[in-house]
């Protein structure tokens, strides 16, 4: 199955992924889903935001076990990061039939689309739209960089556009665990001999701000050094700032994307748009560095504002219990400043848990993401192993 | 005039100006040109590179007085900028006309094409390729942001590809004097009495370069501060430092454009490229800025590449001198940090000159860009007084 999906989306030059919501190949990759659910004899269904669910047992008897990720990628992507998650579950079933299991209770493998938000901006929007977590408005409303609505988008792939809540797929999930690679290496950090399998505990507290420098365009040859209010200098302050408040606060602060205006190499910019993405163990240390950059930013004539803001999540702690025991009792148990769908799950208050596997450079989001063969047959392993364990 | 072109081009948002080179904007304004001149009685030619020429008299007998400008304009530039220059051309032909004034050499108006060199990257291409300070090669295979050749938007707009040096236009050019919107404020900083309109002395060097920053991409939400090698840091340590070099070293630095990979809010920067802009009265003290930033930049991890350099363009001073006189010997004498076709001309080693119109701002290259009425007509008075005295 690796090898089938290893060249879709791969960019020849990068040798990253570009696999975006609704494009031919998120296209390719939802038909080679189905094509692998169809052969296990698995019911594939999609619900109201196109997640496809393919189900072994009838789920509307009683809810079942949903594992599962999502196919798609950030923009020059690794393999692993959804791809890893959806291939192990199907492995999965198939390991559950060699040995003759017979679940007492549905089980199903999940294929959420467009996690990463590479396109529309908003991660998670296929678990967000179901659980209503997005309105469906919005969710339509988005806009791509090339201006197309995520509602042209869904058109354009002949897709309905009716998306929104959907409380009879909600229903059928009994207990959701996403297996991962684990991005970051605290895994790797840890003794060799350990568990190359992680238990989930929580996501992070994160959130996204906007930080806006107006500046006046003008000519970069005539114009005073004096005279000159360059919207980038202040812009250049902030994210400087940025590192710097993480660092005393203890989290994590970026600055990854930038909007120039002109961003002409001759003139002035008269308008810097940034963002940042801030996270942290403690939603404290989080709001504290925040609140120390809108103060950089602001002597430096800039504005932030908040896009989003997610606290805490925490999966279900008996869940994680549980699935420690049935892996032995030696697992270690992880926190992750990632957002998954498993996170919007268990904020509508599904019982979700997640699996990492070990990341040995903890590089993700990036072509250089990487697990070991081993560690991902770990993975296969462990995850079967709670499955037998939550369906006997 | 003005009334008819203050339209084309103009955004409805910003206000500002979209004229580029071989759109629809650029046809319309060429278009109005033609019409002008012919109106006039001109006759109108264009060289190998679509410039064009509106001829009184015949200059394959002896070479003439050429005064002009452009009508391109950066994105969201002003009115003023090129077009004021070609209006009040044409009101200079309209005035001497009036004044039943007989030159003793042929009259030109000129308007060159793509001076801003806002869609291929290359200021006055136009006057570069026609005194082949810019090969065919080169030029033809610029490319503007959507990755479409000059040569392939030449074609789409109709236009000859077999652009090239053109000797037979040069040779018709005896003097040419470009007036321009002063682009800066040191004519407005003078006393409110002295002259509206200045005499152009030198073109400051100037020159581009590349700054690039590697990074690694990874997850900006798992990556932990001392594991990231994020490009966008040293990326704003040098824009910082560039405003700190050109106030050491008495220039002008400016970083107004850049390019983040892979740009995503979650993403650690794999690479920033920002381009430099940098210009001074004295070569060495520019050359002394960049060699900090070079420093800078390498301590940050990055490189710095020239993309190009134009030592100091002198115009010719017993031009200046003579224009100085004919306006009554009082008229302030400019140098000026932004390039033009007239120093491209200057530079093939045509007697050319210029003259500054009052900008009482001083901004430029931005919808503000103004300047007086009365100001204006000061321009064409004294470019009238020029050509008179120069084709007498």
């Amino acid at each position: 199955m690796w090898a089938e999906i290893l060249p879709v989306g791969r960019d020849g030059d990068t040798g990253g992924y570009r696999r975006f919501a609704w494009t031919r190949e998120d296209h390719t990759l939802r038909e080679w889903f189905a094509g692998e659910c169809t052969r296990r004899g698995l019911d594939l269904t999609e619900d109201r935001m196109g997640n496809q669910w393919a189900w072994w047992g009838n789920p509307d008897e009683t809810p079942g076990v949903v594992i599962g990720s999502h196919l798609d990628s950030v923009p020059d992507g690794g393999a692993y990061d959804g791809p890893l998650g959806v291939v192990t579950a199907l492995a999965v079933i198939d390991a559950l039939r060699d040995k003759g299991f017979q679940p007492s209770q549905p089980l199903a493998v999940v294929n959420f689309v467009d996690e990463e938000g590479a396109r529309f901006g908003v991660a998670c929007a296929g678990s967000r739209v179901i659980t209503g977590a997005m309105t469906t408005d919005r969710a339509l409303g988005l806009k791509d960089a090339d201006g197309h609505t995520m509602a042209a988008a869904l058109k354009a792939a002949g897709r309905p556009t009716n998306v929104g809540r959907d409380d009879e797929t909600l229903r059928r999930i009994g207990t959701f665990v996403e297996l991962h690679v684990e991005q970051g290496r605290a895994l790797a950090d840890l003794d060799p001999g350990t568990s190359a399998v992680a238990v989930g505990t929580d996501i992070w507290p994160h959130g996204r701000w906007r930080l806006d420098f107006a500046g006046t365009a003008n000519h970069a040859g005539t114009t005073r050094l004096e005279d000159r209010h360059d919207a980038m200098l202040g812009y250049a302050q902030t994210v400087l700032a940025a590192r710097t408040v993480a660092h005393q606060r203890g989290c994590v602060a970026t600055v990854g994307k930038v909007v120039v205006e002109p961003n002409g190499v001759n003139a002035i910019p008269s308008h810097v748009t940034g963002w940042l993405d801030a996270r942290g163990a403690h939603e404290e240390s989080v709001r504290l560095a925040v609140a120390d950059l809108v103060d950089t930013a602001k002597q430096h004539g800039g504005t932030v504002s908040e896009e989003s803001w997610t606290g805490t999540t925490t999966f279900d702690p008996e869940l994680a219990q549980r699935m420690r025991t049935l892996l032995g009792g030696q697992a270690p148990m992880l926190g992750t400043g990632a957002g998954h769908d498993a996170g919007i799950l268990a904020n509508a208050g599904i019982s979700t848990g997640m699996l990492y596997v070990r990341n040995p450079t903890g590089v993700s989001h990036s072509p250089e993401e990487f697990a070991e063969p081993a560690d991902c047959h770990a993975g296969v392993e462990a995850l079967t192993t709670v499955v037998e364990g939550l369906a006997s």
